[in-house]
């Protein structure tokens, strides 16, 4: 029986690149992965961009609403056009990776699970564990509930220590309000950091 | 800076043990611990006991709506009234370990947080991961979302896998209903179960 | 496939209450057990002894120079005169575990590793991974070497840092001279240090 | 107090990619690290190499004999002539990360255990665990021996499974001969194999 991992760490952890050297290792063997990321990932877009430099594009977007079970059986059986046109040979899928997991709906966890265990193929969930309020963000709390495995990414703080908080900033200033997601850009930037500096920062406050 | 680590497993998995093992450890070396478990613990009672036959009384409980740090900086600073009879002398405390966590609030899981980051104490928190329902209890889902490492107590399905879900039984029936908490006794009971035999007597029912 | 895993961690770490609790966990879900331990052991008896006061005898020793698989597999099929006696049925073993791994010769740490990858029987090796000089065991070396998966049991330091060398002692004095093995008795005991109380009782000198 | 940490794993599970993410994690929060690798590693380059494309080249080679610890001092310390002609300033090392640590002489594993524990500075070695024949490389041995954690970089077999060994092939042929270190061109390659796969091309030969 296969598992459901999640693996999750703060911003900046190196969770792409993670992803992408797991899906090297088991293709360099000759075996045929799928990768996804949740159609909800207001980037927009369908890459797993590495801070490396590397970029690969995903096999399938999870749309909201939808069932990462159905997408991922259809495309584990070739029936995506393209391939269709390609005659393409459609060899048993070794592994499921999802990038930006934190996004997925509960309901797609629950979907990663059945994939795992009752089609027997090893699901590689990447992901942020908490956002800037330091509350676990929809996907990753249904993963830190059911996932069979939780394995930390290490990144660090500016001080030094094991980072395990994502502090949100606006210029230069550290905000608790907003919305749940704001991708970063121009304004909006996220610094990972130890429990110490975000109490520091954020004068005492965590949850509550 | 000393951390709080979430020691979590399914039902029967060694939890009480390990604390126990845990705390002889440290006073085996001459080092002072204290032990805890919430209020709400509708056990009622002040022991963590464990399967292999060892009982302890814990140093005191966490009463619903109290705050952690104040009754660990309590407890710690000697100001209990036996201790205070005794003249005991207060030595620093070595470790927090509390037994029982999911049944925390989040705010004093938030409270042990910052007995761990700002208090310099290390805190063990053990506990059971998810409800019958495969949720997360209050103090679990905080406990999961802010610990600085989580670590798995492992115990085995029926069948042999890794346990990782509890489903609750009355009598031979397994019921999906019911409050979250139900202590075990005459008719209610839990069984640990993988996720492969949990799927199998929920009839395909996760948490959707 | 069954896996072979190290549980090593220094002395005192609780590693008995583990085997046995581990133990507790499988018969209590009705499944057979085995216990071993080394021949070599030079306490000389058969019994895991767990400091917070929990005893058992094993089922069988493993004898300098026999072969683990061969003797494990006489005993699980039932072979021995006590349980022909009283014509035991011999249900299948769920897992065998191993205390005082560290003094398994090489070839039985692979005999282990066989009886989890071709006899499917997970394997528990608990065990102490280095001695006084902090040079790995012969069995400790090889479970270091081979085992599917090292899983550290932590006790502390008397600094309260996480301990993970052992001292030898004779009184008071601190000795890095002597047999690899010397059972801690009325003149010599060990002491679980970290890697900066050893270096100071050493004078710097570890390996080198 | 800092740690040595030791990251093995089979050969291409990614461990030149993990190091130069970590490095890359350091940097980017405005900390400086050093990379080094043993100078008996025969590729016999100073280049950092990570199979997804990635090229870094180390801050200094340990050659044979060397003692690590002063070799780190020098280059911390900024006393490279390189440096000094540029007038670098020479901020304090945040981390020394070291590639093929595998190949270090275990003198030098201590005093990367000194460099942590004494200097404060904290040190990942990334390794493999074992040559092809299942022994330990003596880098490898002294690292599973004292390291403060113990960190697996996992990867797959051929068959799916995890691959913890790693078999030396002469084209198609599989060997169990030859010296312990030979490296990979066109002739001789290795493949990591979990433990079924290994007992199969070897005909149940592992260690004995």
């Amino acid at each position: 029986m296969a598992k459901l991992y999640f693996r999750y760490g703060a911003m900046n952890s190196g969770k792409s690149t993670g992803l992408l050297q797991a899906a090297f290792n088991y293709e360099e063997r000759g075996q045929r992965v799928l990768l996804a990321k949740p159609g909800v990932d207001t980037k927009g877009d369908s890459g797993i961009v590495s801070r490396l430099g590397m970029t690969r594009s995903v096999d399938f977007l999870i749309p909201a609403g939808s069932s990462a079970r159905s997408i991922f059986a259809a495309h584990a059986a070739g029936d995506d056009p393209d391939a269709l046109l390609q005659h393409v040979d459609t060899p048993p899928v070794a592994c499921l990776m999802v990038d930006e997991a934190q996004f997925l709906e509960p309901a797609q966890v629950d979907d990663l699970f059945r994939i795992a265990v009752l089609d027997n193929v090893p699901v590689l969930a990447y992901g942020i564990r908490t956002d800037f309020r330091t509350r676990a963000f929809p996907g990753s709390l249904r993963l830190l509930e059911i996932a069979h495995t939780l394995e930390e990414l290490k990144t660090i703080c500016r001080c030094g220590r094991k980072a395990i908080f994502n502090t949100r900033r606006v210029g230069e200033a550290v905000v608790f309000d907003g919305d749940q997601v704001a991708i970063d850009g121009q304004d909006v930037w996220y610094e990972s950091l130890c429990g110490s500096c975000y109490l520091e920062v954020s004068g005492g406050r965590l949850g509550s």
